[in-house]
Parts: structure tokens; C-alpha cells; sequence
């Protein structure tokens, strides 16, 4: 069974990392979606927490229709010594071989690791969280950028206030 | 939707605690099954990392034949601060209303924060880990309390040799 | 017995928060002073210890002849969690119901939590501890910020120099 | 002003604790009642939060008329390094001159930081917190051992039930 | 150039110590000496801080004339997460090729990570430090156990009274 | 025996961290050279790990033909509480009497421990650290601040793709 990791903050979740998601399922057999900086919260690049970004992606691969049995969902703290954080992350999830992300630096560190291939994820929409999270703030023109689902949890825990009361002024 | 939380140790995952897991699925629409200590390991108590855990859990499941669109497995780790634990784990976590725990204090902590209906799991094999621990180090009769699955990882990974160095003399 | 807290970071106590311990004590029975962030010092915004911060506010208290019976100072550090920090706040302390504060997060933190009645506090005096800071490091007018207790025992502990090595250059 | 540090754990506070706290009274200007390992509870030898043993000597005190111009109650976290230990306690604080205690590594460890003098608390009542815990789990006879006022609260938390879920069988 | 790894606590340094050290240094051409649990100490099982064993291996290779170009001493904390401290270990030194350890757990955890050759040290002296502990507290026997530059340093720190201070009665 | 400890982040080693050196061993018996925020790398202005510092330090005073009974090259990882921060430091090592440092900070907060001789260090080279990582970022001119062995070591680890992986873009 081939297995592989995808690693983000998804704060919050948008369709860039939807597009990920898709183009990794299709290229293996299950998929570790690993939720970072999980204990991070109501600051202002790390706004929700590990709780409500679990809820934004699971309904959203609900929505898109993508069975259970292809994914697992996890949130994994981090620690504050990088080149010790991707062997902190193999310990906590089962064995995986492929490794998922646009990071320069997570690219990096699993390289050193030898044992991972790494695939850079194809951009085919180029959105980035920071640009949501400023949005969100403005409450401009976010909706686009993130799947129903999550525009539906943002609506309902206040993303906008959300933002406010984390932006140091 | 109704979902619960079943959160235990898993040291190892065994027919008790498959046990359980039956039951809350009958009782509820989702369960998030917690893989408590998830950064203890190596440990007489805590021999088993989260990942080999979280494998034997899922394999079971999957031998099964539940559903993975009924459950979601996550590693939780310890904070030294009890009285903050069940908060710790409700931030990490999707929403849920039960608790499926046989142990007292968690039972306890739970009840306090008022939220949450607290159920006894019904005992049906009267098994705990740490016989098994107890079994696997003397290599005698541990197969039958543990699912296939978990036999079959016990064995892989060398659950004797685990348990013997783990072990203070 | 009405019970309130007020906390703050007090880096250092000024007559603003004077201001708003001499509204809760009118509103209230007994505050608790928290002093946030106790494990931080000799940094740009956090350069007084827990124990110099302690001192300020009581040398003001007892220079204001309020009774020592009417409040307790409580040093408490910062767990980087905030959505458990309202939780680890009251592990602390003995049961309060209101809460005084001037930050939205703080604000919002405790309002999620149910059970606390969050009191604005009426600004008299519009200060804030960023311009002291600043103005320490100057010497420039900061004394006429702070009462006189606290005036006192910047000049003993050299504020003007504690903040010149704390600011990186 | 001569001010002097009483530490313990308090768990629970009895009349020992109370004997040493008249006693510098005496001998002292002022006195700040340390609660050491204030993050620590639910746990066998620990049952009870720092909240609640505030409570505890609070109430204690007040009962027996001894003003709160006398005294600070302050929680303090333990830290992993003992050699540490006192430092991190001094930099909480207000200054302090003498310490109180009974424990032999505690009078050690002030007196290799040499500025501190240590006196021995004269013993009246000899008693310890943990034949208490062991009482209050048999509910036998524990409450002569406590000031009338944490029996008061020993009850209302249900003290015997804590002692109870916190015992490892 | 041949670089080897030798950790232990040293609770204290002991002639078995040095036995392994004289061995790994004929068989490689550099040595790194890893002081493990470096910020434990005033504890029963791990009585003496990191710098205090420090000076106990340095003077006694000091004194057996063992030239400094071999080796390197290392004080290594320890993290709560077994299964990740190879790696934590590795990060903090320069690279080597070899491990001696006579601890079962050490053997296998570096095992694990398959680029490190694992040698079982000879036992020339039978020698533990948890009989040394035992000893010193009875001020029985020890000192032919050590090093004389160890015995020197322990009395000169009073071993016997910090095992005293350290033993839970 | 003089002692001396001279402590730095050494991200990365150059030739003013060597004049100090220099200086400070013919000033002193021995010197303690402390490789500070030892567990922070692959961060902008950490980008290096405390092996490959330790690695810098070590081949640079082996090229420079200075006796390695002179000197001990040790990790020191960072506590986030700068008043305990001397103590934690001390505590690690054997005994010293004397600091070199260029650091207004450091200076302070060994002056207030009260026995600790501060000296400045000499400044021939005036260079920083910060102007070499930007430099190595640019790869422009960064090799003449280092000494050689410190440039073979960046080539070989790619100090120019370090530095591009940790910037933020």
C-alpha cells in the first residue's frame, strides 16, 4: 500500500490545498493529512484551532465526496528544534514513504532523512493562506478562496472577529 | 450527528478496547478514538510509539470491516496538568458530547467540565494491558487478548525484545 | 463574596492600571491581580521579573492605603496555547465571576468560557505601557506614568538601563 | 521590613502548616506562603489544584484573624532541575531574607545560595500531609488534623472521592 | 578519524567508566564523553548536577594522562519522548560512526537508526552506580569504586550528605 | 587554574569569535567556550545545528594549532527566562570565574550574579554574525569573515541553500 504524507498549518484550509489532496490520492493508496502547529491559536498566523481545522477539511472532503478509507486526519504539535521535528513526526503517525508540500524547508528536512520521496505539489490554484487570513480580516473577497464548507465553519466561529481580536494593532 | 470519544493508551490495542469501540459505534454516528501518551514510548508502562499504535488500531478496524467513514484515530499527547487535560483534548478535537472511558479519572474530569455524557463501557473480556505487557515479556499466552492484527504487529516489531529492554532489571 | 480578576502583564504597573483596580474594588469584594507572562524578563516588552512587577503593585497598594484584605497578587506564567490559557488561569486561582480587562482576546477568551461576566474597564487615564517603555529608555517623562511607588523603584533598579540592554539594537 | 518565605505543597494545608505560619509571623514583618508543584493535581500525591489549596489557607487564615497585611499566597510551578529550584522561586518574588521549612533539600539548597538564613520550623503538631491523604481515602478521622475551614472544603470537593479517583490500583 | 560515542548519567564516574573509555579510545582516534540526563540532579538516582560530573571525568583522565585531543565531554539533556532522543543526541554533536554503551535500550534505539555500529563495552571492573549511590550514602566502602580524583571531589562536595538530602525517607 | 567562559551563538563561528579566543586564553588557564540556543537551527538566525557549530569550532582551533587541554567546546540550549538563564548555564559546567562577552545583556546578567569577573572582549575584526548569514544568503564575499575550516564546512553542508531554505519569503 503506498502511503503519504501532507503537512500544513491549513489556516485555514483553502482549495490550493484541496487541489494537493486530489493530485495525492490519485498517486497513492492513502493519505496522512497532518495538521501543524497544532496547538497554536488565536494568533495572528496561526488564528484556529487544531479542533476547527480538523472540521474544515473533514467536511470538506466530505463534501467532495472522497472516502474515509483513503485518508486519516492528524494533528501534530510542534516542537521548537526543526531538525529533530521530522522524526518527531514519523514517530506519531504509522509508516509512510512519499512526503507532499511546497515548503523549501520541509522539502529539505525529509530530504535529509533519505528514506522519503518528496513531490512538489502542483500549483494549479495560487493562493496562499496569509493572502485568506488578510482577506478574512477585511471580510474582502474571501469566500472564493476556500471550499463551501469552510466558508460555512468560518461564518459560524466569526473568522472575521477571529482575525480582529488576534491582529496585534 | 452524534460523536463520541473512546480515549485510551492502546498499550497495545486489544480485545477490550475492540470491544468498545463496537459498542460506541452502535451508540453514536462517529467516534475519534484518542491515542492517549502519544509521545510516550519505549517506556514498562508506554512500550509502543503513537505510530505503531495508531497501526495496530486502524488494522484491526480494517480487519474488521468498519467503516473508516465512522472513526477517526489521534495520537493525543500527555501535559502534566490534569486538571487541564480534558480541555487540552477538546481543542485538539472535532466537537463530541460522550466519553467512553472505564477509567475513573477521566470519568471525573470529564463529568466536571458539565458538557459531556460520560459512559461506562460495558466489559465484555475482562483484559487489561498491563497483563498483556506482563505476558508478551515472558513471551506466554498473549496472543489470544489482542486482535489478529495486533498479533501479527506484536510479532513484526518484536514485542518480547520490546518489553525486555524497556524493563528495568 | 463578589470575586473579580484583573490581570495584566504590568510591564510596568501604571497609574491606567491603578484606574482600573480602584473600580473593581468598588465593584467587587476581593481582586485578584494576575500578573501575566511571569516567566518573562529582560526582554523589549517584557523586561521586569515577575518579583520586581509583584513589588510595584503592592508598594502602590500600600502607598494608596488599600487594604490588603481586599486583594492578592498572583504571578502567572504563559502557556503557548491560548485557547487553554483561560483554563490554566483558573486552575490557579480561587473561584472569581468577573473579569476586568482592556484586550479583545483576553475579552474574548473568557467569554467563550460561559461562565465569567467581562468587565470593560473605564479609561481614565489613556496610557499604556508601550509608551512608558519607550520613554524609560529615553528618560524621558515617564515618571509622571506611573505612581510614585513605582517611580521609585525604576530609578533604584535602573529602568533606563534595563531597557537599553534589552533592546536589540 | 523583614519578610520571609514560607514553601510546601499543602496537600492539603493542616495544622502543621498553620504552626509555622504563626511562628514567622512572630519572627517576621511579612510572609509569602509559597504552594510548590502548583501545576501538579488529580494526582496520588498530589490530589488537590493550586486554586483549591489557595482556598484552603485563605480561609484558614481569615478564620484565625491574622491579617492579609501579613501575607501574599503564591503559586509556584515546579521545574525539572533542582539545582535551579531556588533561583526560579527568588526571581517570582518579592525579596526575601529568611526561609521556613522542614524539608531537609530545601534548607540544602537555600543555604548553597548563601544570602538566605533557614530556620527550622518548631514542630508543635507532628503531622504530615500524607497520613492526611491516607486518612481522607479511608475517611477516617482526618479531620482533626486540618483547620476547620479546609475540612469545610475538604468536604464540599469531596475530598475522600478525589483521594479515591487519584489512587492507581 | 574514528569518532565514537560513549554516554552514561555518571552518577558518580566510576572505574567501570573509565574502563570503556580506555577501550573506545585504543579502538577509535576521537571520543565524545555524553553526560545523559545533564539537568537531572538532587535526585535519588541522579544525585550530582551536569558540571559536577564534568569535573569528575575531566580530572580523572586529568590524572590517568590521557591527552584531551582524544575526547570531548558533553553534557545532553534529556527529552521525554525515547524514540526520539538518537536523533536529539545526534543534532547536538559532531558527527560519529560508533556507539558503546552496556544499557540494553541505548544498544537497540541506535540500532534502529542504522548507520551507527554498536559495541558492548568489556567488563573489567562489575562495577554500578546505583551500588556507589547505595554506599556513599552509608559512607560505606565507595571510594574504591571511583576514580581518586571522583573520591576527591566527593568529599570536597559531601556525596554522603547529598545522597542523605536526596533520599526520599 | 584560571577559567574563563566565552559563550555565543557561533551561527556561523568567524574570525572575531577566534581573535577571542585567542585573547582569552592567554589571559586564562582554561576556557569554557559555550555554543548558545544549542537546540535552535534551520532558523534564520539560527540556521545551523549545534553539531556542525561544534564542528566549526572545533576544526578552526585543530588549524590554529591550539591545544585542545586549553578549551571545551560545549551545547547550551536556551531557556526562555533570561534571569534564570546564568544560573542554568553555571550549573551545566564546572566551576569559572570569568566571561567574555561582547553582549550588553550577558554582561548585566553576570554582573548581578555578583562573582563573576565580566570582560569585553577586544574587538580586531569588527564583524557580526548577521552580515556573514547575509552574505552566505547573497553568496557574495562571506569567506574571508570565516576561518578556512569554517568555509570548507559551509560549502560542504551548502550554507547558501541553508540560509535560502530558513529565510521567509
Amino acid at each position: 500500500m503506498k502511503t503519504a504524507l501532507f503537512i500544513g498549518r491549513f489556516q485555514p484550509f483553502h482549495i490550493g490545498h484541496l487541489d494537493v489532496i486530489k493530485q495525492a490520492l490519485k498517486e497513492n493508496d492513502f493519505l496522512i493529512i497532518g495538521i501543524g502547529s497544532a496547538e497554536d491559536n488565536f494568533l495572528p498566523d496561526n488564528p484556529f484551532t487544531a479542533g476547527e481545522r480538523f472540521g474544515m477539511i473533514r467536511e470538506t472532503l466530505k463534501n467532495e465526496k472522497i472516502s474515509a478509507e483513503k485518508y486519516s486526519i492528524v494533528p501534530i504539535r510542534n516542537i521548537n528544534n526543526y531538525a529533530l521535528w521530522t522524526k518527531h513526526v514519523s514517530i506519531l503517525l504509522p509508516p509512510f514513504e512519499t512526503v507532499y508540500t511546497g515548503s523549501p524547508i520541509v522539502k529539505k528536512l525529509f530530504e535529509k532523512e533519505k528514506k522519503y520521496t518528496i513531490k512538489n505539489s502542483k500549483i494549479i490554484h495560487p493562493i496562499n493562506a496569509t493572502l485568506i487570513r488578510t482577506a478574512l480580516l477585511k471580510n474582502a473577497d474571501w469566500e472564493k478562496m476556500v471550499p463551501p464548507p469552510v466558508a460555512k465553519i468560518l461564518r459560524e466561529i466569526n473568522g472575521q472577529e477571529r482575525m480582529a481580536i488576534t491582529t496585534r494593532p
